[in-house]
This record gives C-alpha cells, structure tokens and sequence, in this order.
C-alpha cells in the first residue's frame, strides 16, 4: 500500500546495502503504520509489527533497536513521504497559486492513502516532540520558500511571511483532517480548490458587483 | 487563572447548586488543566488534580466519578472558554470580517492564557475521540454559521461552504500553535492581521498593480 517506495535511512547508520534490505525496511515502516495508526503508541508491539510486515523478529533488530525508535523513524518517514508526494506534483515553472494547489491536492491524496497518518503525527507530540515539531517547522519551511518565490515572481504580494505559510498548512491540515480521514467522499480537487480560492482572492465579495 | 469562570456541567446531572460549590468544581477543572497538561492523561493522577485545586479528595468524588470523567468534562470545559473567550468580543452587527478577526484574536489571547489546551485536546483524539470530534465540528458550525450570516448581509463571497470553515479554523489552531503555544513574541493582532488579511484579499498580487 506504500506510495513512497524509498524507505528513509534510520538511525545510527543502520541503512539497508541491499535491494532486499531496502524492502524488508519498507515492510517494516508500512507495517508499523498500520499497527501504530490501529493501536496507538502504548497498545502497538514489535511482534504486531513484524506479523504484520511478515517478516522474522531478527530483521525488525537489525535496523532498529526498540519500539521508540522504529516510531520516531516512521514519523520522519510519513514526513519525507508527504514531502515527496508534493514533490512530485511540483512544478517549480507553474504559477505560485497552481503550485499550492498542486501541494494540497498531492497532500490529501496521500492522506486518503494513508489516513494514519493523522493519529502518528499527532501521537507523536506526546510520544516523540521534537519529531512532531520537526514536522511542522519542516513542512512550514518548504510552504514559505515556495511563497517567497512567488513573491519574487511578482505573483505574490509583497511582506509574505512565516506566519502565512502556518495559516495554509493548517488549512491544509485541517481540509485533510475533515476530507481525507474522516470523510473521502468529496473530490480531492474541489477541495483543493476551496483552499485555493481562498488564497486567489480571499472570501470578501469583490467590490462593486 | 482562569478566565472562563462558570464551569461547565459534569455528566450525570452532578452540577452545583451553590457558589461555594461552584467555585469547588471551578478549582477543580483549572487545576485538571495543569495535572493534564503538565503529566499527560496517563501519568496524571486524581491526588495531583485534587492537590493543586486546594480540595479534599472527597470534593473530587462529588463531581466526578474517575479520570476519565474529569478529562472529559475538561475538553467540553475549555471547548466552551475557547466559545466563550470569542463570544466576549463577538460584535453580531459589525462587519464580517472583523468578526473573524476578533474570533481569532480572542482565541490566541485564550491560547497563550491557556497553554495547555492545544496538549490537552491533541491528547482527546487518543483518550476521548467523540469529545475531540465534537470539539473541532462544534468550532466548525459556529464559524460556518458566521460565514452564512456574513454571505447574507452580501458582505462574503456567495457559495461559501463548511470547508471554508475547516480551513479558516485550521489556519487559527496553526497560527495558535505557532504563535501562542511555541511562542508569544508576536502581538496577537499582528497574527491575527496575517489570517485577516488572507480571508480580505488572498495572497495574489493585485492586477495591474
């Protein structure tokens, strides 16, 4: 079910040589998805996880130590993951606007695809903070350099600052919570399009009509 | 520390009859805030509630039956002070979007006054998901509500819908994350001018400017 095939290198240099390593690792990472977005932190176990990614209790050990740590790898590599979903919608030619538009639609799609998403990263404020901090700073990061171009495009307007890139990541985190995980009924691009009717021309009605 | 002074209604009909009373449960959800806030749901503990509120424990069990019922009364409890907190510089006839920036304004005050609710209603999703369920919706019909009022008046866009809502509520819980949680450098209405002005013009440059 993984839409991010490359698996993100763990700690302390324990990244696979192999082909086949890379793999096991990705079962791994896909399996603790599933039993840390079915059980939570607390309730999740390794044996759950390698039942699950089907592989033996010794693969689990030879990229990660505990419990903790392939759950800070998992939060880093729903990260990257999100971040490579955009990416690959990116289109650093296209216009300012098409480009946030192009990121919320890539978001929710990989959040209907993987709607745990939600419940790790937001465990991961009380299991991992500085993961769950890292997230966020990480992802406003990349929203205002894509801002900052726009601005030097002359597509956006000028004094754009951090502060806006964290009001359309929680628009989009938002969006994603009510019509990725909740509820996938409507179309990721009308959705999307709220959003970005909102950055075209805000939701005052246009004067004079 | 409080400022959303009449407490909530516990479950089961056990609310107080007399001010004295009152002013017990008051104590006793303030000091929940802390307990949660500081240990977590887990590691929070009835005595840890019950000595920073001042109270015997028996004060505890005449409003509550456990933990869990105090956690959830306390959800609901800072769900209505963030209600409240809004409704207190809510202006019903001026122009709408004022009203939007006078809702997030009074949210960041509450937010910075109440640091620990973002902690205490991020854990609700794990520990009592129907309360933080009906947190977010509640928040989302209320200003949903406002949008409706605002098309009304024709001051809005025509064709606003709830995800207008969802968005512009999750542009406030970010900014309030950012700037009222992990900071409070920043003056409260210089956040709240970034989101007002988004929802008053987007971030589009003007045409032929």
């Amino acid at each position: 079910m993984s839409t991010h095939a490359a698996p993100t290198p763990t700690e302390n240099g324990k990244t696979p040589r192999t082909e086949r390593g890379r793999k096991t690792l990705r079962k791994l990472l896909d399996a603790a998805a599933l039993e840390f977005g079915e059980h939570g932190f607390h309730d999740a176990s390794i044996t759950g996880i390698t039942r699950r990614a089907g592989t033996a209790l010794g693969s689990f050990y030879t990229y990660f130590d505990s419990k903790d740590e392939i759950f800070r790898a998992l939060v880093k590599d729903l990260s990257n993951g999100v971040r490579e979903a955009v990416k690959a919608r990116h289109d650093p030619d296209g216009p300012a606007l098409e480009q946030e538009r192009e990121a919320l639609t890539a978001f929710l799609q990989f959040a209907r695809e993987h709607k745990e998403i939600y419940r790790i990263i937001d465990e991961s404020e009380f299991v991992d903070p500085a993961s769950f901090r890292a997230h966020y700073q990480n992802t406003a990061n990349r929203m205002f350099e894509r801002l900052q171009s726009g601005v030097a495009k002359g597509e956006l307007r000028e004094g754009l600052e951090e502060a806006h890139a964290w009001a359309i990541m929680g628009m989009n985190v938002f969006l994603g919570l009510r019509y990725a995980v909740w509820s996938d009924e409507e179309k990721a691009e009308a959705i999307a399009e709220v959003a970005n009717g909102v950055l075209r021309h805000g939701i005052a009605k246009e004067k004079g009509i």
